[in-house]
């Protein structure tokens, strides 16, 4: 069991009522919102070596504009808290960033706060609101569900070794510092699925998604290499690598059938575990703390 | 001009949209919600020499929560970012903290993060709601108006110097560590009042409440030294010293009339600055980046 998985259980047994952990987003049915909340720290999620704070500033936006829509509500809000040692044009660039990515999702920036600190720390809280869409759970996976995804993986982490091995690859490094989002497909999904539905976004990657939704639904997911769609070359980026901010949904097959841009990659059945064209793969966790 | 004020002017003329920017909480009027965002980052607004995890935890609950109260509506939820490095025994402890605070103000943990870095820092954002009562802000203040608080002010500046200098004074360390809040009263007058007014938490010292309403609501406040409520002896403490986390309210007259347990000050009335005893105030803004 890694670092994270340790700290969650310790946190799940402390608190009184632990009934939100567990999905990216809370769902507050009672004021219809979504909401979650992402830090990204410097030379842990990111680097000043590779990234101006323009840059830094709409990766973190990014981030948690995608929170939202793996949940199926559109995003609306956005707190910002921002860490660190900065000087005037830090603040302005950065802003700049904040400021274009709400421009391109029309998100309020509703508040924030900006402290003193040792190294860049960035906090932001992002807010959906839903009205008759259904809101995802990763508990939603059933038998004879279809497995599906937006967006192309592996990219993301071969656009950081190229920033890293200094490798002027333009796509792949674009892919890393602005991952595609999919706003519209997530909505369809939201509108149009009948039956409940588990969707993630592929932060940790997407065996990690697939693990998530097989622990928390109970249900055995099969998927084909051949069918997930990348450009890299390698298999540990395309399985494993983090960042690329697809959507990987389990939704029933006529559901699937109504909603267009999504690639089938495989199945859930009755069982347990993660398997890749017939074979089972051990999985011990995407490794943050290690 | 201080750091903050600069950035925070910057920021103002960068965003498209910086109607939010002002008050410590934004007030979504569409969602009938006050949210606000605190964080705290160790070394700056807390050291583990003088707070153990639970400590540290409660304070920052105390903080963020103390911002919903300054708007008038109801605490109801926080999610959690804590950043750092950390055992298993720090995080038990944090969440004791977290949720002993939750538990005592009938607060909903629904989510957060979990991140690696170097130094503990902790971003909370809470969410308030509210029904038919009044929010509050900071332009309110009007002419004629009522300047009230509520608790003592300087006592957490006093306790901060009492553990810095191992002065084993336990009334003034406790405040300093677990300051009061005063839900009851903070409902009161958002039930209560027929005309808009200003609230705000003393998070950055008496003086400064009282020059942000002055500024924003474009009126003069005088105020007498000896109504202020005060433990400790020291002048200094009692009009900047932050972390008291009282209420500082400008509201109508009758309406201060109808709400129990505030303490006048001073008054509003037309001009600007804030006056202590009849002699104007110089004050440059709260110290956060010098």
């Amino acid at each position: 069991m890694n670092k994270e998985f340790e700290f969650l259980n310790i946190i799940e047994k402390t608190l009184s009522h632990p009934e939100y952990i567990g999905d990216d987003c809370a769902d507050l049915k009672e004021e219809k919102l979504t909401i979650s909340t992402d830090s990204l720290i410097e030379d842990v999620h990111f680097s000043r070596l590779y990234m101006t704070p323009e840059e830094i500033a709409k990766k973190a936006m990014i981030v948690n504009i995608s929170d939202i829509l793996a949940s199926g509500a559109k995003p609306k809000y956005v707190l910002i808290s921002l860490s660190g040692k900065f000087d005037n044009d830090f603040i302005q660039n950065f802003y700049k960033g904040i400021n274009d990515i709400a421009q391109k999702y029309k998100i309020k920036i509703i508040g924030g706060d900006l402290t003193a600190g040792e190294k860049i720390s960035i906090s932001i809280t992002a807010i959906g609101t839903y009205n008759k869409e259904k809101i995802s759970s990763r508990k939603n996976a059933k038998e004879g569900y279809i497995i599906a995804t937006t967006g192309e993986f592996g990219s993301s982490a071969e656009g950081l070794r190229c920033l890293r091995e200094n490798i002027k690859d333009e796509y792949f490094i674009n892919y890393h510092k602005f991952p595609t989002l999919y706003p519209e497909i997530s909505s369809e999904i939201a509108k149009k699925c009948t039956k409940p539905y588990a969707m993630m976004d592929s932060s940790d990657g997407l065996i990690d998604c697939l693990f998530q939704i097989s622990k928390k639904s109970n249900v055995r997911i099969d998927i084909e290499f051949d069918k997930i769609q990348a450009k890299t070359k390698n298999k540990d980026f395309i399985l494993y690598g983090g960042e690329d901010y697809c959507l990987v949904v389990a939704l029933d097959e006529k559901d699937f059938k109504k909603i267009k841009g999504l690639n089938k990659i495989g199945h859930c059945s009755k069982g347990q575990g993660v398997f890749l064209d017939n074979k089972k793969i051990e999985y011990k966790g995407f490794k943050h703390f290690e």
